[in-house]
């Protein structure tokens, strides 16, 4: 009998282990869900040629006169956009970069799913590629409601949070002091992502018009009156 | 026999659950160091009085017309930055927010080692609070070397970090669309210090001035050649 008795305890042992095990794994995917993933760029950036991150196959093909093969700070910043597989929520005050233009055209003919959200302002002004979104066919809103829609952070798959001071311009990019926080940490990732949903039906030019509509409506019923 | 084996296998059971709960303790504790501070804030803020949190004991004291008693975007800002205890590490774009230029003053009234780095152009317009902050002895350098000096983060502790896309102005805060996040994450937190210490020393004017002596003297050694 105490051999078998043994062979529970070694059994029960077996598949406590097993069970220990499993719970650590477990934990260690629920605890640091993105722990992978903390990153912090600092601009200006190096100026170097990204011809390589749009098309990888040919890293060193360009006949540019910049420095190839560099990792940068922009290089980096251009990566993670461009990892995204299903959509991209962007809400940026001024957007006249043309390679991160080029990032987001590419995603989207890639089927990402894109949404802009940027200011009515800023829009506008000579060299701002939001008109370069729009004709390619992409969903862009803009703030009615504030001064300034002052954000500058981009949301990736749901998941990737990328914030900071960097507005996307060259000057932003290549001349100043900036800084762009990448973080999967769903703590600080959620807010952002509940905070586009808010902006981006808050901004929606139906809602806007509908209200418009309503206003007009009220001022031509009270001059019937 | 058996009834022995049962206590035993009953007592090994006991040891392996207190261990597997110290291990879960310690886990959680090991893993997540920061998890008790990642928080977002989204502006513009709620516009309430501010009074009790620079007056604790007094919270209902104030007699102006603002709500009172509210907790705001920016009454969550002012704390985190009042929570300092040893040292506040600012770098920041645009600073012309009173309430703001108030905490940093209380800080350093209380002791903390408080030093600013802004921007050349920005530290001179109307209504910047640097020069209040100079004229109360606090250090403060100017950045030299970039277009701008675009950043608006703070270290509270060489532990808090408080970073986003809100200049330290009254319009940034009440009535921009502007985010902050604030994190104790060290992967996020290090390099912010690592770049303010770079840029502090990189900004020395003591560096600054003696390489302008420097230049001077290169210029008046090659006129006399």
């Amino acid at each position: 009998m105490p051999v078998m008795w043994t062979v529970k305890v070694v059994g029960l042992g077996v598949v406590a282990l097993s069970l220990s095990l499993e719970l650590l794994i477990w934990l260690i995917r629920r605890l640091r869900p993105g722990r992978a993933l903390n990153e912090v760029l600092f601009f200006p950036s190096e100026i170097a040629c990204v011809e390589h991150i749009f098309t990888p196959p040919s890293p060193y093909s360009c006949v540019c006169s910049l420095p190839h093969g560099v990792e940068t700070s922009f290089s980096r910043l251009l990566r993670h956009l461009l990892s995204a597989t299903s959509s991209l929520d962007l809400c940026v005050f001024a957007f006249s970069n043309m390679d991160l233009c080029r990032a987001v055209l590419v995603l989207h003919s890639r089927g990402v799913t894109v949404r802009v959200l940027t200011d009515k302002d800023y829009a506008a002004i000579t060299g701002s590629q939001i008109g370069v979104l729009r004709k390619a066919g992409i969903c862009v809103r803009c703030d009615v409601g504030s001064v300034y829609m002052h954000h500058k952070f981009a949301v990736v798959d749901d998941q990737l949070l990328i914030t900071g001071s960097l507005n996307w311009t060259l000057t932003a990019v290549q001349s100043n002091m900036e800084n762009v926080l990448i973080t999967k940490e769903p703590e600080l990732v959620r807010p952002f992502i509940k905070e586009f949903h808010r902006l981006w039906l808050h901004n929606d030019p139906a809602r806007y018009l509908s209200s418009v509509d309503q206003k007009l409506a009220h001022v031509f019923t009270r001059a019937s009156d």
